[in-house]
């Protein structure tokens, strides 16, 4: 994992801090994994900012699942209300997944009109993988390098960056990510495209017939990748030219993050046959689900059998809609759009003074920086990410790293960031950037 | 599905009931199934009760999510403060989730001493999977006939009950359900692990290498076995002589609910490598787990990448907490077992009355009324079942069915049913199987 702490390092820290981690050891085990060579130890969290035990006051700069703000008063009000009056399943009627569904999918282009409820991103590329291999008849994926699109047995087949242990399915293929800086060819679009077709053909050449292109309509894992916007179009006309379905994934740009538009494939001018979503939805309660054209989940939906024991339950119905109804009321996708374009402004300033920049790629509130050895050959530079990552919380600002080998900077505030947490947070970035570069 | 409303009935229904079902229809599409003839339209719950949008006040002896009963003031208090405070992952140190997984621990055999989180039972399930698997090299696993474990792609390949069109893997293989009415053998336990060991040598024949016997160990969606309490011992040694790992699925007995100890497994007198918890451990918020032997999860949580964003998060660790405080204040586990002992002979006094139950079978709050055409055939009587559950319905008291043919009676309340509330139950039961068998 990037930016891991590594448990060996133990001793340096207070003795509070080396206590939690025994005790985490002793019953989470060695898959919990903690940010940070020096880990944060949270006790609240408020709009943008984060508290540790020790009352310090960090910006949050890294966060996506707390899409409106951190413990957002109307989402509080809204589970806390429902949370006492009725949570139950979706075998008896309740009229509130009614009115947030009918509100969901008044984001969406008319085509796609039906939204199954899960608790998680997981579940629902699972979910999604199912549907398409039943429509299709057919079981091969295409994804990105590095994609990540969760972790249930058949969802980690198809996530290349869980890593060597994590094997990928024999039915599965893997595509280079759009990546102006490194990448051949001059078209983005065109070469993705060509890629993606000779992932089908070798599919095929292996008697594999195409079920889906799934990719996250950012690219968040492969080190986020926004721009020419449309360059995902020719490839969603390849998998349909070969029988196959696209899975847009918004979990990581979904919910008006990237602020051009509520969700990713929007930028790219194309209507996918199945949507997955997640993080966002609830602010962090459990909630996630698929969109879906009813022709593509029709055969599925009425042959096998699917329910989802506390997918769409009212308490997280109730969090989903408060977060719909806030990101209205506060305008938060302009505001990711504005903002984001501001940060997106500074750090391109900030890579014209630094030559270890190689590039600032994203849109609105996903932005990533490339950080390269020198700007000849774009060497990635994990390395000096990881000491930005963490000179940065020693300032007091959370950011985290992607990209296959870590080198990219992912920042991904919550959505009410304003112009004044950019400037405070551009101006640690100089600062952290000057130290660490007179370090090199 | 067994009692689910047929929408081609929709026009006797009211003009209310009716518009909610063309809404869901529009935006849920045909996966989403609703219970009863008539289906209940619910807006709020409390305790044992829930109430429809006429006020209508029905007796809840089917729900086992909201385990210590609905909207408890309790767990509603844990929720609400912990929303307003933080909601975040684990990759940020947090105290809660170390006191939560360290009372939830603290009721498991001293093996057991790790816990995953996760969200949902078939995520656990499918996690549960993957860990087998990794620790034994093996693919092959056993369940029973009518075995249900969740709906990842994985896990809908090991559960039977989801019908024909959802194919089980071919790693799979099944044993019939330990049924001491219609099983063949006097000994329910060696019987049980002789046709376990018969699948075992029938993976081996197809030259599969058995990981895993997965059972729910109250057997519910087989039709719920529960006795001889230690039957399953066999099975279990069966298991692991051929180098396979025994995973109990703790989603419906877990919790307290047999009555006779906190985990279903603990009444046969084994100890699983693995257990699978879910439906009554946040109360209805989304939250799971998997408990674990340290020695059988270490490598694949060492070299497998897995990281859950909801799993183990504040609020849902808020509500796991504040449910096993209730069990602990309120006695909820001796209720279950004092009153489902009651209730059981109370049942077991209509059969002696009523040749139409075959069996009254169970422990503590999960309680199966096996329904049968005659005493001599035991031949399952699904029809009658389904008279008697929309019987009870139109009594305001809410159970279920299930089993192979959903001729078995599911009888598995909220856990603070009271004395009372059973005497209610059985008078409303005995008043449905007179109006029912009357008509027969």
């Amino acid at each position: 994992m990037v930016n891991a702490f590594n448990p060996a390092n133990a001793e340096n820290l207070d003795a509070g801090l080396r206590a939690l981690l025994a005790r985490r050891q002793k019953v989470l085990g060695p898959s919990y994994k903690l940010f940070y060579e020096e880990p944060v130890h949270l006790v609240r969290a408020e709009g943008v900012y984060m508290f540790d035990a020790q009352g310090n006051r960090y910006l949050d700069v890294y966060n996506n699942v707390p899409s409106v703000g951190h413990c957002h008063p109307h989402v509080v009000e809204a589970i806390t209300k429902q949370v006492a009056t009725l949570n139950t399943h979706t075998r008896y009627l309740h009229e509130l997944i009614l009115t947030y569904a009918e509100k969901l999918i008044g984001t969406f282009p008319p085509e796609l009109s039906n939204v199954m409820f899960t608790c998680t991103g997981s579940e629902t590329s699972d979910l999604a993988l199912r549907v398409a291999r039943n429509f299709t008849g057919a079981t091969g994926i295409i994804v990105t390098e590095t994609a990540y699109h969760g972790i249930t047995s058949a969802v980690s087949e198809i996530s290349p960056s869980l890593g060597e242990h994590v094997p990928l399915g024999q039915h599965v293929r893997t595509v280079p990510a759009p990546d102006s800086l490194r990448g051949e060819g001059a078209d983005v679009g065109e070469t993705f495209a060509r890629n993606v077709q000779a992932a089908i053909d070798d599919l095929k050449r292996h008697g594999v017939k195409v079920a889906a292109l799934i990719v996250d309509t950012i690219f968040s894992s492969d080190g986020v990748y926004a721009d020419p916007a449309g360059f995902l179009a020719p490839a969603v006309d390849a998998i349909r030219r070969a029988g196959g379905v696209f899975i847009a994934d918004e979990v990581q740009p979904g919910f008006g993050r990237t602020g051009d538009a509520m969700w990713g494939f929007q930028r790219h001018g194309v209507v996918p046959d199945l949507v997955i979503m997640g993080k966002p939805m609830g602010n962090g309660l459990p909630i996630a689900g698929m969109i879906a054209k009813p022709e593509v989940l029709q055969d599925f939906a009425l042959r096998a059998r699917y329910f989802n024991t506390f997918g769409g339950n009212p308490v997280c119905c109730a969090a989903g809609l408060a977060v719909l109804e806030v990101m209205e009321n506060e305008q938060l996708m302009q505001n990711a759009k504005s903002v984001g374009s501001y940060m997106k402004q500074g750090l391109a300033e900030l890579a014209r003074q630094y030559t270890s920049i190689g590039q600032v790629r994203g849109a609105g509130f996903f932005i990533g920086v490339d950080l390269v050895k020198d700007q000849e050959s774009h060497e990635p530079d994990p390395d000096f990410a990881i000491r930005l990552v963490n000179g940065l919380r020693k300032r007091f600002i959370l950011i985290g790293a992607s990209g296959p080998e870590g080198h990219v900077l992912k920042i991904r505030p919550p959505l009410p960031f304003s112009r004044q947490n950019a400037e405070h947070f551009l101006s640690a970035m100089e600062d952290a950037l000057r130290e660490e570069s007179a370090r090199q």
